[in-house]
């Protein structure tokens, strides 16, 4: 099924406990669409970069099937650019530099031929742009899966709840969570949020798994237990990229296929973190992601 | 198979954001034995108290079928006092009194009838104090689980260490893990930790579920997303009382059974966090087990 992957494609420049990069090619949508290219030879990107932006990613992209047509190269502007530090647990980091630059007033054009996709995944940007998306699309998706942070809540959170209202997921952080919800207990937060739109909620808790909410039902991954998490940036659009492309995949939205997707969606994201930035998401081969899979399995498989 | 269980039989006083207890009855070794109780008639105690411990709380520990031959009764001494305030993540605490008294220069005596037994489970307790007790055994047990805290890392790490060497299973929690191994990643951790001696580790990270490692082998349980954590006190040694306490009724030491007594260990911390105290896990009846392993069950099972 096609898939619409909306989101930013950037430089990020990230410092970790074990080195430190130069540029590097990032952003939400660069990761999503790398993991769902996996599983989907249909997925149709929609994102803006300056022409400072390397060619080769973009013909990268290409390689793996990904249709670029709906990526904008504004001349003479520079893209998104993130800079960051991430402290010793991996689990907190300070910006050091956001410099907006074309992304502070991108227009998200939707192609013709991008029109009638299955399925659609807003990467993390300004609540506002993710909603336009929607607006565009001539027919509504099968499935609207959403990715936001905390930074909108605290700046635009009118916007932000008007565009969670009109989504089928939301992937957001356990703190995240916390604080759209009001509620502490994870449990209570999940319930608030399902009232707010969307019909089901995915929390991710970093190296402390993932738990996919819908109704009463609940559904746990852990996160794959690593001897070294080198680099967390973009772990989380990896994830949600092999969710929704194992989901147009399959195109199957029942609660029992997004547990799978779940954990399509873990293992990509533990490939991501071995190395820095899209490094180890651009030459995965099928043995590899198999392996992975499986180590899910035996790493939660009991026999009561 | 014969369990014994030594241990701290306390009082505690308790502050969650949900409440506040006045001086109720505690220790690592009441909610060892009252959790193992569940799974085997053949508990033995070994611990210590004052003569202001109220023997309706034995009375119950006898009805559990637990054997307190083992329980020593100071006349005119006070049994050891814990006072703490759990904030509002449930996850620190801020210790407000610690009072040893019995404690202080407990001896553990091994009732000859204890001897021979084929588990033993050694509740945090002053490392020394938990060496004595596998001396003072005339056969080494089938199986001996040890649980300690940072504390003992703090101002007895070289005792701790060769108390640590002796024992089978030890059970800790992540950041004691990374205290006691001087690494971060909790795999490497792992492998340090069972270069010590035990040769399986159990990592317990509270709501976030546990890990247990052997070799290469990991197994991971979450913890069951619960509507409140009302209050964490005796979380840890609840666990491992139905972790040891499955053990000891199936007599199966083997990786794989170890992974059921890891999923009934958490099933029983699920309980005892719903109320203060021992409250909840001293009437629970075998369907609410039944129900909540079936729980655990759902909350990670995906068909790939």
């Amino acid at each position: 099924m096609s898939l619409l992957v909306v989101g930013s494609v950037a430089f990020d420049a990230i410092e970790t406990p074990f080195g430190k990069t130069d540029k590097i090619v990032g952003g939400a949508a660069s990761y999503i669409a790398l993991a769902s290219s996996y599983f989907t030879q249909n997925v149709n990107l929609v994102a803006v970069v300056g022409d400072d932006f390397p060619n080769e990613f973009i013909a990268h992209l290409n390689v793996h099937g990904v249709n670029t047509e709906g990526l904008q190269v504004k001349k003479g502007e520079k893209s998104f650019f993130w800079s960051g530090k991430y402290h010793t647990d991996m689990n907190s980091r300070d910006t050091i530099t956001t410099e907006l630059n074309v992304l502070g007033d991108f227009d998200p054009i939707i192609p013709d031929a991008y029109q009638n996709c299955d399925y659609l995944m807003l990467g993390n940007l300004t609540p506002k742009v993710q909603q336009t998306v929607i607006e565009r699309l001539t027919k509504r998706p099968k499935l609207i899966v959403m990715d936001t942070m905390n930074f909108w809540m605290e700046i635009a959170m009118d916007d932000l709840r008007r565009t969670i209202s009109m989504v089928d997921v939301l992937t957001i952080n356990d703190e995240e969570a916390r604080q759209l919800s009001g509620e502490y207990s994870l449990v209570k937060a999940a319930a608030k949020i399902q009232e707010m739109g969307p019909k089901y909620l995915i929390i991710k808790k970093g190296e402390n798994g993932a738990l996919l909410f819908h109704g009463k039902q609940i559904f746990f991954a852990p996160a794959l237990p690593l001897e070294e998490v080198f680099d967390p940036t973009g772990a989380g659009d990896t994830f949600a990229g092999g969710f929704i492309g194992y989901l147009a995949k399959t195109n199957d939205i029942s609660f029992d296929n997004m547990k799978n997707a779940i954990i399509y969606g873990s293992a990509m994201a533990s490939f991501c973190v071995e190395r820095f930035g899209t490094e180890r998401i651009v030459n995965l081969n099928n043995d590899e992601l198999k392996n992975r899979i499986s180590e899910f399995k035996h790493l939660v498989k009991f026999d009561l």
